[in-house]
């Protein structure tokens, strides 16, 4: 299963992409997608809808997860990462990707078991699951935190799913149009 | 030339068609694209942004026009609006448009020539405007509406265009690799 992760942002956008074999996960990619700060709205969005497009196409990730966003103290501030957090999830929904969502506590607590964690903690322990020869970037590190946040609730889902899946399988059986407990 | 003006919103998107000959504006087409509440964020914007492709698809505008959005007092809306306004410029900026922003101001002063005017009036003179037997609904309306103001600010920017590539052909010729004034 290849997961891509995403850190939105207007001016850069993380990107993180992994991979998750049983419970081992291995890095495949990271950067970021840096947007013209001079250019006009519709002209950034444009960048991260076709740079990430791109990246999908690279890497091929099977599903996505991308981080909720703060709200900022200035509104006008919201509304330009909202709309660069719409540019993104248009990436991947336009690729057909699955998307879930994450609040930046539950990808610090999936990655360092602390919600309040330090950027710093964040890039040290990408760096340590990802089995890395340094630390990340930041944007970068947070979209592959992310991914890992998502490879993990993936398999707490599958678990509940898997368990309510077999359980009417093994409480009754169908033999000859009958049914057999 | 054919525009197509969009009036963003979560749970509404409302879209309109236009063309402009010369001096003279026609209606096309104009209509709204919805979203169900009860979906989650990704399935919502995939909503808008294929709906519009498709209409973009369908009416092949030359060029688009879009509202800029007003800061909600409820800052979650806010960032809620801005994902829906990132989703409908993607699905503009994906088919290759250039996109205009023009803000409700704008948009208002240029149908009814007056900037606070209220809805009723707006659908009112979008009807006159493009010789409808009736007042488009509130959303259309407002598409359309943005993209009459455009229509209108594209013949002023052409003015000054022309005008401005004019001035240098009228002041100087090359022949046979001289400058000839």
């Amino acid at each position: 299963m290849r997961i891509l992760g995403i850190d939105p942002g207007l001016r850069t956008t993380g990107f993180g992409v992994i991979e998750k074999e049983g419970s081992r996960l291995s890095y495949i990619a990271s950067g970021t997608v840096t947007t013209a700060s001079g250019a006009d709205l519709p002209e950034r969005l444009k960048t991260i809808l076709v740079s990430l497009t791109e990246i999908i196409g690279t890497y091929r990730p099977e599903c996505a997860a991308i981080e909720t966003v703060f709200l900022n103290v200035n509104p006008s501030s919201t509304l330009l990462l909202g709309q660069a957090r719409g540019a993104a999830i248009c990436a991947l929904v336009g690729a057909d990707l699955a998307v879930s969502e994450y609040s930046a506590l539950q990808v610090k607590q999936a990655v360092t078991g602390h919600g309040k964690a330090q950027k710093k903690q964040v890039q040290e322990m990408v760096r340590r699951l990802l089995l890395l020869p340094a630390p990340p970037k930041s944007d970068a590190a947070d979209a592959l935190a992310v991914a890992i946040c998502h490879a993990n609730s993936f398999d707490a889902l599958r678990a509940i799913h898997d368990a309510a899946s077999l359980k009417p399988k093994s409480s009754f059986r169908i033999r000859r149009g009958r049914l057999v407990r």
